[in-house]
């Protein structure tokens, strides 16, 4: 039994996975701020696996946790979390001992990319690549191949949010203009859009849908930032599919319908590009999947070496 | 003994390599032009490096060769070879009953990928990754990581030459907007130019040193271009160094003072660009490398799964 969590701003995922690669339990709790509360709210959602999902705690191998901040190499540390109100912290030796059990982190997008592409190869070992791309409040992705995390020299593999796309474009947070996240992120949509709402990138689809100009242009724009985030994944890491995660994927058809016609329009204007088939790489992560929690069991089990666990679980 | 060719749309070079991984023959032949010249110039190659180079040919066990084209995966045939005259052609069944050895077919910047990694290890088994950005009549790279060339699901790894970087920039010959190749290929900015010249890319650079606003306009395009496609491979790939070579390296620092100067103006933008310290990561393949016919030796040597020998080569 390998246990994952997902620990994000506001809540925490967890899923227990069997060694078969079957959940066998799942549950949400609220996230705490700061690093104690963080520490342990991951405390908290493996005891209420057990008192509340039936997850039986003696049989749990390890615990892997993914959580949006940098994981400092071959550490348990997370560095600047902003989102959970964490610079520095040494999330794997602090909550290890109370656990019991060996305790891995990785970043969330990451994690997430594991987890996608064990959902997506179902039972089967199938070999081939895939990059989960995370359309949040920031863009990031995470390349998959033959099972394994490509993570890069120095942790930056797939930060593609930052990649400029038009040197004419919008500032983005990150001092360059025309980034992939400052015309995609929701965090940069929301900043544009300006007006109070809920959920903003959802306000800019309604007033696009409305007329309103500006929520249009907004509208475009991330279609289009979304498409170049697609096209770079596949035009430098040849992934055999790109698969779209994280909250603005909330918006689903209304979403990919934009994000199909800008590929469309590339594919009709570049014979090469069509011979890409762009928009048939294209898949949405199912609403509600455990993508992350799952990833995160996965590089728990990883992290403790137990291969044929590992195997189990990445293709289970 | 491995042989590796590099068959270039005026010359081949050829190479021989011992078992220890040191280059014992090299020579360059002018290149055939279509189908039945381009198989008789490999094996006039090959012949010529027994005949004038003094290699022992009774000792060669491979032939690998690297050639500008898509190599159809798992077969030795090379198809769109336009710089060649060749639509399609089955290279590796047309030279190996003369050769009388296995012979392997590698796209030409894939090989020059493998090689220039080797290069670039010395004698010692450094792990980690490496792109090498070819800067010719087009845009292309080739990803090495741990002495293993990333080929991707279908053969487009590194083509980031056809990444749009500005919806208004220069009409791409691949029918796109901005590519990175429209600006930084020295096809594109040979044509865009438009006065005759042996070395046209030289030649904008001269009438930039002279005043020419034209061509200012186009070298500081190719800085752009150039800078860009290092950004991309290190957000994406996160490659520990990217390499440059193809014929526009030739201008030497000249390049590289503009490329460098476009990489500080982002890294003095953006504190995230800054910490990449991208400067630092790129290097210019030394003049008149071998790169790409010792890539193709290490691919014939791979190819035929002599384990001993390909790590030597690998490492040599």
């Amino acid at each position: 039994m390998r246990v994952g969590l997902d620990v994000g701003g506001t809540k925490t995922d967890a899923v227990a996975v069997d060694d078969a690669g079957v959940i066998v339990g799942r549950l949400r709790v609220p996230t705490g701020w700061g690093p104690d509360a963080v520490g342990q709210t991951v405390v908290d959602a493996v005891r209420a696996l057990g008192a509340e999902a039936g997850v039986d705690l003696a049989a749990v191998l390890s615990v892997g946790i993914g959580i949006p901040g940098q994981i400092e190499p071959g550490t348990g540390r997370v560095v600047h979390a902003v989102n959970l109100g964490v610079e520095s912290l040494d999330l794997a030796a602090v909550v290890a001992p109370q656990l019991g059990v060996p305790v891995q982190v990785e970043n969330d997008v990451k994690a997430a990319a594991l987890g996608a592409h064990a959902l997506h190869s179902g039972g089967s070992p199938t070999p081939g690549s895939m990059a989960y791309l995370n359309l949040g409040t920031g863009i990031a992705a995470g390349i998959v191949s033959d099972g394994v995390l490509w993570r890069g020299a120095r942790g930056t593999a797939g930060e593609v949010g930052h990649i400029s796309v038009d040197p004419n474009g919008p500032l983005c947070r990150c001092g360059q203009r025309g980034c992939i996240e400052s015309f995609a992120g929701g965090g940069a949509v929301a900043e544009r859009w300006g007006r109070r709402a809920a959920l903003p990138v959802r306000d800019v689809f309604d007033a696009a849908d409305a007329g309103d100009a500006e929520a249009r242009e907004l509208r475009a724009g991330l279609a289009r930032g979304v498409a170049a985030a697609i096209r770079v994944l596949v035009l430098t890491a040849d992934v055999d599919i790109v698969v779209l995660g994280g909250g603005v994927t909330a918006l689903g058809d209304r979403l990919m319908t934009d994000v199909a016609a800008e590929l469309s329009a590339s594919a009709e204007a570049s014979p090469f590009m069509r011979s890409l088939r762009l928009q048939e790489r294209v898949e949405l992560l199912p609403p509600g999947s455990p993508a992350a929690a799952l990833g995160a069991a996965i590089v728990g089990a990883q992290g403790d070496a137990t291969h044929d666990t590992e195997e189990a679980l990445v293709h289970g």
